[in-house]
């Protein structure tokens, strides 16, 4: 029989550990990639739940402490948290360790940590596309990266060597893994996810309470992110407000022609933004 | 043992077996509501997969021929089609028999079916709220009106044993029967499903391909009705115009906000949208 892979990690530590955070915690016990997780946050009942679920194995509420043996740490709180947390833990961690973030935007955070950090210890921006409505570590899932997007934005700062162990960790998690700069990532995710998300809200709070009783398939679906917590993502299109706006600019124009076409009783003009919509969500499927 | 409970119709014949028809088919053969179930449509390929999956027992191309012994129509074509087809139909049925639709719009079509039908037929409007971008016999399911909310629109000549007979058909296929104005339904409905339906296209349309590799749930959810039948929500969007024009503005306005609060860099109006958002969503469920 063959003897399991060693860890890739003595000590892995997990900085916030809502549905991300104890998600990947979940992964990586359960393909054996850490001897330790460790468990950092505020919140003792979320800590305590996520110490329940096995996402780590040990909680701890001081960075300083739950990250001095960590080759690995990894920042899973809301985008406004990032920079000082990986700031702070990079003071705590041991020489030659990898810290990394989960954030959903990337050009602010990778520039505010463009600054050299301690000797040795190396600031890699991650994004794993996984995220959902709901949230918490009761939400976790050992599985929740599993060919799942994780967009990875060295700079030309960022060493191969780091950014070749992060790429295999992410993998190891079974995502798949796409290198990109931190601001053609914030253009992208932009139209994929902040600006879509702005529409999700916009969409559920014009919905008359009346009308309630009236939502099907479609509402539920098209408003689905919009149960997401409002308190990250005013963060998150904060943090990435120009390419947020410029999506949401292009999307309101198209939006502005359909409603010209409909109110025009143009039919030719309505089927075609239709027809475009149709082409453009079946390339993708699901 | 108890006897099977005798069909409620001798003969039910469906116009139109997309999604929505044959999965009425499938539910009426499975509940036993009826001995026979015409089949009846244009394509011969859609005709021919709803009497494969058993939807109904005879496939006819004659709206006149199939529809002569029923005493139940359900017009489940695209919503332009709706009205000629019900004044066709009327024509042929044998007395006593009633007439409904399955139209995702009540407005035009039951003002259009006001003027007097042949002597003892009468139409009744319904729209089951259970459509999908999914169309076509082979999505159709038997439980596909389980739990859902089925529209049914009366007017001031509607008799109330028509009225009735329709409430206890819909019923028996699982569905719960709301019973409101034609102008109350369309303009419920274009808050719920035409304007969300509009806001799903022009957000997948205005998505640059080169984004596509990035999409995840957010996006997936937000725009999943996208992919319905252009030609159909055509339809649907010019025959609610009015109703539609005025929950896409309401929506607007609230996205218009939400930009200028981003704009601005104000969190705490930017939170207040996101909030209400989750508010509404959130009293849905789901």
């Amino acid at each position: 029989m063959p003897k399991p892979a060693a860890p890739e990690f003595d000590c892995v530590a997990i900085v916030g550990v809502g549905l991300i955070g104890a998600s990947i915690g979940l992964a990586i016990k359960e393909r054996k990639l850490a001897r330790h997780v460790v468990g950092i946050g505020r919140t003792k009942k979320t800590l305590e739940k996520a110490r329940e679920r096995g996402a780590v194995d040990e909680a701890a509420h001081s960075l300083a402490r739950g990250v001095k043996e960590a080759q690995l740490v990894i920042v899973c709180t809301p985008v406004e948290k990032i920079v000082e947390t990986v700031r702070e833990a990079a003071q705590h961690v041991p020489p030659h360790a990898l810290l990394t973030d989960a954030g959903s935007t990337k050009g602010n955070i990778v520039a505010a940590l463009a600054a050299p950090l301690p000797d040795s210890v190396h600031f890699v921006g991650s994004h794993p596309l996984a995220g959902s409505e709901k949230t918490g570590p009761e939400h976790a899932r050992a599985d929740l990266f599993v060919d799942r997007v994780v967009v990875v934005t060295p700079t030309k700062e960022t060493p191969a060597i780091a950014l070749g162990e992060l790429r295999l960790f992410w993998e190891a998690l079974g995502a798949r893994v796409m290198f990109m700069s931190p601001r053609e990532h914030d253009a992208l995710v932009a139209a994929t996810s902040h600006a879509p998300h702005a529409i999700a809200s916009a969409l559920a709070a014009a919905t008359p309470p009346a009308a309630l009783e009236l939502v099907a398939g479609g509402w539920l679906d098209t408003t689905r992110i919009a149960a997401g917590d409002p308190e990250l993502w005013r963060q998150i299109l904060l943090d990435n407000r120009d390419h947020s706006l410029r999506a949401l600019a292009k999307f309101a124009k198209v939006l502005s022609e359909l409603r010209q076409a409909l109110k025009a009783g143009d039919g030719e003009a309505l089927l075609a933004i239709l027809e475009a919509g149709k082409q453009t969500r079946d390339a993708v499927g699901n």
